[in-house]
């Protein structure tokens, strides 16, 4: 039945997505909403106006809820980053901002009668996912954030480039809040056939510096043009395509835990229905105790933020 | 021996340039050049962010000229778009700043020893793509602007919308200077089956509205976010590609005209050394008219700002 | 809802489509049907096979027509080139037996609930796509060969070739029967901004000779392997991605034709439904005599054949 | 400078390695070389009327050695798959006649000034690759064979099967000889965040089995259609690629082991010049044991075969 994506926010994550999606061809109908209107409308044109020149063909529709009825996917790119130019990077800062945002947009969103998974980009991306959750009524294996698949390409590119080689060839995630309490997994890394414990010993890395590299990442990122927009995405686009394709892939998105009560990043395998079934990592104690932090953390915002 | 390609300018149009080349593998090595160090580093880190979750690998280097001298492909991105906010859209107004970056980054890109093809994006991209040529000695077929390239789209994207058919099948082109003096060359304009003007006889159509729609959707996308990058970079990297693979495709692209004595757009064959051949267009005497009066208009404006 | 695509028939064309299609990861689900049991399995097999390499995800059924009630597009590529060994490349020696095929697999088509739209490659396409109109008795728009997409693909090649310019930049068409009363529309055909006529004129190229190339083309492939697939089965997934993303493309592909009362190739506009629309080609005299002709002998054949 | 591949070998091997090249547009340049003029002249064409209808371009080259000199790699997929018809699938029946051929054929890739990489295919894999080696007189790490990642691939479709999660998700290497004397190194897999052991275990699954039906897996291919093609020409590929992108990427391909003597896979990181490193498997003493049965296989293989 041809696939359908919504992006909601076309800021520079969710224009640099769509922009992802219309060059390679991965969706035949696209809805592009946002409240500025001039703004949506000029991507839309832009996207036209490259089509000529491009092998593929994608429908675009602007500021049409309805038209979300029967779309498969929802990517969420609201928000406003700009604030975290005060906030020093502190994802929180957005959180009243978006929660009013979110409240709005996840009643429409119910309003038509979408049923697909919806994936969240927009901060504090964990607290958020879960509102949308509440909000839109659907059931929570249908709504993701994109979380921390962000951060464990950021360690993965910090891991790979102090190797020479493909961060793709780095397995292992970044776990927790997509924010400060979240912490590179590294029981769970790997590259060259080895634990990265056993390669940093060999060859004399340290890991808390790499750890701090990941996290520059975002920082070089952000101070550089005061948004990042093409790593995460990326991440989301990704989450898009394994749902799209069924393709019960395994993704460090932030989902419900039930054993935590909470939205938080974890691997996961989703596919068409959006969550489909949990990994089971063999944690540390230390990183155990860093997951509960963090999901006692999210726990916590959520609740002075959304009551 | 491996595609490489240089993209100058990490403003809006040659980020987009670098997403759309490294979220499709278009590139084994991409040099990114940008005055604004944090920027392009931004970019760079960004990219390399999004690659664990996308296909394919590009080795991106930053601010290395001399890593240019056995590209295939420099594009040039260069320019400042918000000076346009000003001039309502008048792209002569960053003529003079322009000027002045293009002789400095042409010696650069000359002394890497760069024999590739140039594309140039940088406004007024008529005058600048001869500038360019003239400052790095490169033969004049292996100096090209995107010029109409754009126009053209947006002429077929304002036909197609009126017809109801996909954009790639109008077939035509807007000749001319890259700016207020080009033209939509109706006499070559095709579409289902029929020339345009036949169309247009027999829907009712108003060519002259659908000329102005298409000017005025680069109005749009201008005025909606202050720049426009996704058609341009499109068509920037749709003739990088025809280059890389030596397609020998007709590209509607500013190139120098021996007969008008500058750089205008005008359909020419292009491969791995630039402009191969001219294509020989039936034009109408009034066509005739407005292509001389483009190429007096450019050639004028190239004797005001370089002498 | 996704992408969902069936095809029909795994021999050599089936296959080829169907890894092409794997391949650029275009369908999300694909559904592969053949008689020969163990040949769709191993290529399914194979194509799982594969899929830990590639970049996509796809899920592969095999021989469920009940899956076919949701498909897009189902591609029919059943039929024994085989044959054509005998016939000399003669494709009305496959007649007889595909017609007794299409009546089989046309019924389960119709028994699945199919609706979207059929695009035939099994020959002789063109009375083989009103065999398949009638079993299934789909919408006539529903039901497409096709036809002289590849037959016009040969002559751009050929063209291109004499030129030395990209195929793609050969514009117009083959009309009629995919077969040997075909023939190039030399009045539709332009490149490098001329008629092929005019240019023939100037370069001295003889246009029955590249019409001649064209169809070696044709016998070059069949006679190196006794079989052709890789252009039929591109030209087949062409037709399908336009149908998936709703591009309302112009292709020349087998459609019903009222004026002629028969299936036959003039360029139409194809959409979601199938046929949109029709292109109004202005032929010569001696054109539509060749058309005529073409008509009345595939008519003929579909009365023998079918009755 | 473009990306160049060869291919030597136009069966059903080469021709799908080809297919998928030609429909990803992931070469500029490609050369096709088969003993069979009739069958690679037949392919070629095929292949240029197909891009009509594709996004892409490329140049096609058949029969000419010297064109390799500056190629950046060359896939031999030569060979005669149907003598295993013969020996119930033992791939060394083909050894007899592919020294022979491999013998003429690396003699002319010498001749020719290649230096690039070598991406063997040809049976049995690890024996020719060795002897590939010899005779161009290119260095070890710049010649290597697909090995074990296909059984690796076939390997993980086995496991997400009975999982039921995407094969891209499942971790981990088949070692030794690309035959019979491989195994799945359990001990390297994992899924769901497990150890495939634990997993096992827990869900009560049959490694043997699913070793088994690895293995059973090449059969079903090879027995439904006589030759197996998707699964190892896309392996081919996307070593090709790691090779043109200079991804140092792992891939468990066959290389050359100072520590045992012979070709045989094992995981490496490849770049543009072949093996850059090696990886460092922690494997249980068993499968070390099996890696030198394996390897002791390969090499009394390699000096009855070559002395």
């Amino acid at each position: 039945m041809s696939r359908k994506i919504g992006i909601i926010g076309m800021g520079n994550v969710g224009a640099a997505a769509a922009h992802y999606i219309v060059a390679g061809g991965y969706a035949d109908d696209l809805v592009l909403i946002d409240k500025n209107e001039a703004k949506v409308t000029s991507d839309a044109v832009d996207f036209e106006e490259a089509m000529p020149n491009l092998p593929f063909h994608t429908n675009i529709t602007i500021n049409d809820y309805d038209s979300l009825k029967d779309a498969d996917v929802i990517i969420s790119a609201i928000g406003d980053i700009s604030l975290q130019l005060v906030s020093n990077g502190d994802r929180f800062i957005e959180l009243p901002g978006n929660v009013e945002k979110v409240k709005d947009v996840g009643e429409k969103i119910k309003a038509s009668g979408f049923n697909g998974v919806l994936v969240v980009i927009t901060n504090p991306v964990d607290v958020i996912t879960g509102l949308f959750q509440e909000v839109t009524g659907l059931p929570k294996n249908q709504v993701i954030g994109t979380g921390t698949l962000l951060d464990s390409a950021r360690m993965k590119r910090a891991v790979a480039k102090n190797l020479n080689i493909d961060s793709r060839c780095v397995s292992g995630y970044n776990l927790g809040e997509h924010g400060n309490s979240q912490f590179a997994a590294w029981s769970t890394v790997k590259a060259l056939g080895q634990p990265i414990t056993e390669i940093a010993r060999e060859k004399n890395l340290d890991l808390d510096k790499i750890d701090q590299e990941a996290r520059v990442g975002g920082f070089t990122v952000f101070n550089g043009k005061h948004y990042t927009n093409y790593g995460v995405s990326t991440a989301g686009v990704r989450a898009a395509l394994a749902i799209l394709s069924d393709a019960n892939e395994e993704l460090c998105v932030s989902n419900y835990r039930e054993e935590y009560g909470v939205y938080l990043s974890y691997p996961v395998i989703v596919g068409r229905n959006g969550v489909v079934t949990s990994t089971k990592l063999d944690l540390t104690k230390e990183e155990l105790e860093k997951l509960q932090y963090s999901a006692d953390f999210i726990k916590q915002k959520t609740k002075e933020a959304i009551g």
